[in-house]
């Protein structure tokens, strides 16, 4: 492909990706793919020859994010009280997807979280934070990256069609850590 | 309408709603209707005069299981520990949304949980069950049923495309029982 047609199909994917970013947090997981082709000022052919399924879609607009979500995992490890720091990174997994609804998709969609490659970039990033969570005790040593997430995406989900869904996100993240009946 | 024609769209109903039953616990929410037209032996018009939406068919699917649900609640009310009672109606939710994939759908789809005919039934039946093992300190006091069910909803959800979802969404309601890190 001459250097030219590289540098065109490459302003065509930035165009799109952004199109849908805002079209997927406007309307979650089932924005429509002619809408935006139709905004992004292409064919459909050319939203499909980028991102062949509406997953792709999803994985590649959550992927700024994904790598966000990383990064904050990686500086909060290490950082004060360690049970602080790992509900502090899920406080912003919890955040991020209640406000790009297309992520608890992409999360959920079609397989499980472990098969997911959004979530496996997150799993990694965020094991040392639950490993050290662990060894102070402050969260069970059986708990995993993927158990954390799932509930997560699972409470979005739940909530994503209530007027406010970023307060009941946070209410019922908050009681399942604290744990709705604790035995003690 | 005369009393056999009647007769007959009765029949047609029982037969709609057992196809559906069938259909959306083995495809979930997304089961076709005009699969469960053809397998029913009606033609599409039929089963929109029946169940005008998808949401009107998911929720009729339901009705017996959201009774059967109702009927268990109050017979756990006043039996033994108010917080083994509690959980005990809890994991029949869960069990049976896991069994129903449509149940969650029906439950999440298109509104908040307390804005739906099937939730709403579910949080009186269980209000006295709630209340009573709040009253011996094993819930929160402003917890409420809708938190509960949308807790479950959401997990069954992010847990429906595991290969073993029941076994998945068991473990992380016992994770959200317990609390991820509770405060000791």
């Amino acid at each position: 492909m001459p250097e030219h047609q590289r540098a065109d199909a490459r302003r065509n994917y930035a165009r799109i990706l952004a199109v849908a970013e805002e079209e997927v947090a406007a309307r979650g997981a089932h924005a429509s793919l002619e809408q935006i082709a139709r905004t992004a000022g292409v064919g459909s052919a050319t939203v499909r020859r980028h991102f062949p399924t509406r997953r792709a879609l999803l994985e590649a607009v959550s992927r700024n994010r994904i790598e966000a979500l990383a990064v904050r995992a990686h500086d909060l490890t290490g950082q004060g009280d360690s049970r602080d720091a790992l509900l502090e990174w899920l406080d912003d997994v919890v955040a991020y997807s209640v406000s790009a609804r297309g992520l608890a998709a992409a999360l959920a969609h079609d397989g499980p979280v472990h098969e997911n490659s959004c979530s496996a970039a997150l799993e990694e990033a965020a094991g040392p934070l639950l490993h050290r969570a662990a060894q102070d005790g402050a969260v069970a040593t059986d708990v995993t990256v993927a158990d954390l997430i799932t509930l997560v995406v699972g409470i979005v989900l739940a909530t994503e069609h209530y007027s406010d869904p970023g307060t009941r996100a946070t209410r019922l993240f908050r009681l399942a850590v604290a744990g709705l009946s604790p035995q003690n």
